[in-house]
């Protein structure tokens, strides 16, 4: 832990994935909050097949899900979130034509039937 | 909030997800749950690695899982998740030779470290 | 549910995902936490998008989550996850130039707004 999820419209085809997820890790090894770099994995996927809402117009997303095990308090939470939210607010520009929706979501996993292993 | 995930196997490739997916946000506008039809934010990605059990009969599955903000009844819950499972139903047919299970999970997302903005 | 679900970087090419989802479910069969095997359902997903941690040297990882019904002992749940971690490890020999970590995390789904239906 920590594991963070980016899910990206395919209407975003500009989003560098690779500068996104870096700049992520680097804004959680900031927080102080884990730790090792070493222990935060991070993955982006395009999501091909959306629909927000239910009018026609042309909207996107961009979805960050941050799993993190239990215990930290609501303003450490509330922190890590701001945190994470400002990195893709600084990834834009974004398609004039398209209403984009970025967010972050923390996701407590409990940490007593966590297991993990390191190989080599 | 809320999102929406829509996982279906491989072996079940006459889904419409362009239909599923407004449908099944037209299913959450109706509840009255969610302030906007905008923050309604649902995606579907077909599964091509699975197992069901571990028998070698054919079998596939529909998953919907909604994460919505913390804070709501049980009862509200319980109507959320059998509304978009009979969604799901309303579907098929599906395939004659494959056991289809259909499922709805709801996820509740810690309110307060929730961030988002919306561009455009 | 049960549902698994499997993530694995590009990295690791070898993995055997066929192989690897089904001895995932029999271990799950084995616990005799679940009823029917029918009812555990698994996907595996490679991951062409990732980052782990912030240095630049290989790293890889394999990831699964299982989502199940609220209200196991804690006790349960930490045999359950090191089960599947055990299967996991079983998995390999990983490429020896790639620094791989191999995580289990359990999440638990309310019971009372879980709805499902099987067909056929």
């Amino acid at each position: 832990m920590p594991h963070l999820h980016l899910e990206y419209t395919a209407n975003l085809p500009e989003l560098d994935t690779d500068k996104a997820l870096l700049r992520l890790n680097h804004a959680l090894v900031a927080s102080g909050q884990f730790g090792a770099e070493f222990d935060i994995k991070s993955r982006a996927v395009k999501v091909e097949s959306f629909r927000v809402g239910t009018a026609m117009s042309p909207r996107g997303f961009v979805a960050v899900r941050l799993a993190l095990l239990s215990g930290r308090s609501p303003q450490i939470k509330k922190q890590l979130s701001e945190s994470l939210l400002a990195v893709l607010q600084d990834l834009g520009a974004w398609p004039a034509d398209v209403q984009v929706q970025l967010s972050v979501e923390l996701l407590d996993i409990d940490r007593d039937s966590y297991s993990k292993v390191a190989i080599g």
